[in-house]
């Protein structure tokens, strides 16, 4: 197989757009498709703050190194969320990444911020990981943003990942959720930053390749919580239809936007934003989700803490005590609850 | 397992509604279903004249079945496609049980009527088989139906023949045939008849296990042409998907009835039926489709006998006459033109 380009050996096929490439032309082709999309989509410019979310995985990591060559203004944000193993490996890759590139990369810790990790925060607030995990990183993507002066947050999601959320939610025909699946949501509040995707273009694969050549050190693990996902399933069922007739995820995503986008447009029309009662971020009700998890994750904890502690007995035992709360201190609701999101949480939550 | 009604043993699961059913429930189950379809949809009254598109397959077969138990004025219409053996033993299943069932069976020949079978029409015409296969049958269906006065035509469409033609729709988008996916295709001109499915609540595994149980001798072979069909592999792609989570297809289908069929009602405004220049069927160019396919047909096999007969010679070789076509002789093309439709040959194309 021969380079389109310059009839070299050929290191990667891209069947969708009937071609092939050597090292050097396809990271070429890697960049001019996110300059691309960065450019038709309007998503941002070389004057921009770009705020890009970072888990340390192939995807957000190439996104970053490109934006970064491309010599767009890009800081990084990782969200610690404690999820053992899987989390410091990330973090320390993500760190490692900056460090090579000189990069400025925030790091947040949900533990150390909120009292608990994401696991004990979806389990004491009745939502399954991935929600609790998807609504956190929203609310502090932007919550970052703001507070910092940034005029967008960019993440990582590739064309493999909107075509299998977009799959999931044609099934079930999630119309809300369908309504906010775009390369780019533009802000509509002015405590809501802009959020972009510069990899819709870009195949997993070809990120991955990306992430490869450049020599980039990412965590290769899905997260731990991630196994048996929809998304999985929909992925496989899309690679099965794109190994047949390639092109097949392109034309799903790219269709939806031209045709069906616009037709959703009305729905989203009359739904007005105001300040959360307790955080006063941005939200459609009173009080905002990510307040509502917290405080209830909050709440809850609280009453074990209280359960294992009866009158004035020693300290609880230590099976009962939350990660990052120091053992035997009363929980102070309000610093855990701390900040909140409004936006109802779809299954696009990966950073 | 346990039958759902009367905790006998259950000969069926139906995942998607968490029920099992034995022989005679399930019977009852799938009839209710139908009957549900027809009257909800409107589709027809007991009072209506119903023209059935029979294959002989276990679905267009059920599906008259239950219309004739349920008292619907139900007719058949076998087409002869003339597709080797597979035509040869659908029409003789089709035929053996309208006579066990006492029922009227239209039955048009097309290579008789038409010079041709399906796959010379398609080679003549320079059309893939399935486009011809399917533009013959819609054109027949209707004209039948109309010649005859009947009052609708019911094709054996279940739901996972419909969810899977939806997909491939959504994957590539194709707005002009999602605008023509329906239960009920009303009729838009005094020449064209309404289209029913009223088997679109049914799982082909329970039209299968229906004829079975009703003792109806089916033609079990897939037809040979729709080997490697992209229907086939959405379908695959579909099964994987109901198997981990059971109802998916229905949740697709329904929810695109519910949500996007509304907002793609405004497309077909404006389409204006006309009178076929050649035919007079309604269409919505000068000649229509089946009248342009019929006759561009006719002209090269035309062609092709003169050149195989040059001057005065002898008969044109055995294998350039197309069969039905009376070797030597000269071909009208105005008698194979014969009839035609209007309407874009969508991939929505079984009996």
């Amino acid at each position: 197989m021969k380079c389109t380009i310059c009839r070299g050996q050929a290191a990667l096929e891209i069947r969708r757009h009937n071609a092939a490439f050597c090292a050097p032309h396809f990271l070429e082709f890697f960049e001019r498709q996110v300059e691309r999309a960065v450019r038709d989509q309007k998503m941002f410019t070389h004057e921009n703050r770009v705020l890009v979310a970072v888990s340390g995985g192939k995807d957000s990591l190439a996104l970053w190194d490109v934006l970064l060559r491309l010599n767009y203004r890009a800081t990084g944000l990782y969200i610690h969320l404690g999820i053992g193993a899987y989390s410091e490996e990330s973090r320390a890759k993500s760190v490692a990444f900056a460090q090579s590139r000189g990069a400025d990369l925030i790091v947040v810790d949900l533990p150390q911020e909120h009292g608990m990790n994401v696991e004990e925060l979806a389990r004491n607030s009745g939502r399954v990981s991935c929600s609790a995990c998807g609504l956190s990183k929203r609310y502090i993507f932007n919550k970052v943003a703001v507070d910092q002066g940034f005029d967008v947050v960019a993440t990582g999601h590739n064309l493999d990942d909107e075509a299998a959320v977009l799959m999931g939610n044609l099934l079930h025909w999630q119309v809300e959720y369908l309504v906010r699946q775009a390369p780019v949501l533009p802000s509509t509040h002015p405590r809501m930053v802009r959020k972009v995707k510069p990899l819709y273009r870009i195949a997993e694969r070809e990120a991955a390749a990306y992430a490869v050549l450049r020599g980039i050190d990412y965590i290769v693990e899905e997260c731990p919580n991630s196994l048996g996902a929809r998304s999985l399933l929909y992925k496989e069922a899309l690679n099965m239809l794109e190994a047949q007739s390639p092109g097949t995820k392109q034309s799903l995503y790219w269709g939806f936007l031209e045709h069906m986008r616009p037709r959703l447009a009305a729905v989203q029309e009359g739904v007005t934003l105001r300040d959360c009662l307790h955080c006063g971020q941005p939200t459609t009700g009173e009080v905002c989700a990510f307040c509502k998890m917290t405080e209830r994750a909050a709440a809850r904890m609280r009453a074990r803490l209280v359960r294992a502690q009866p009158a004035s007995s020693g300290p609880p035992p230590e099976e009962t005590v939350a990660a990052g709360v120091p053992a035997g201190d009363a929980v102070d609701p309000a610093a855990i609850a701390g900040e909140p999101i409004g936006l109802p949480s779809g299954p696009d939550d990966r950073a």
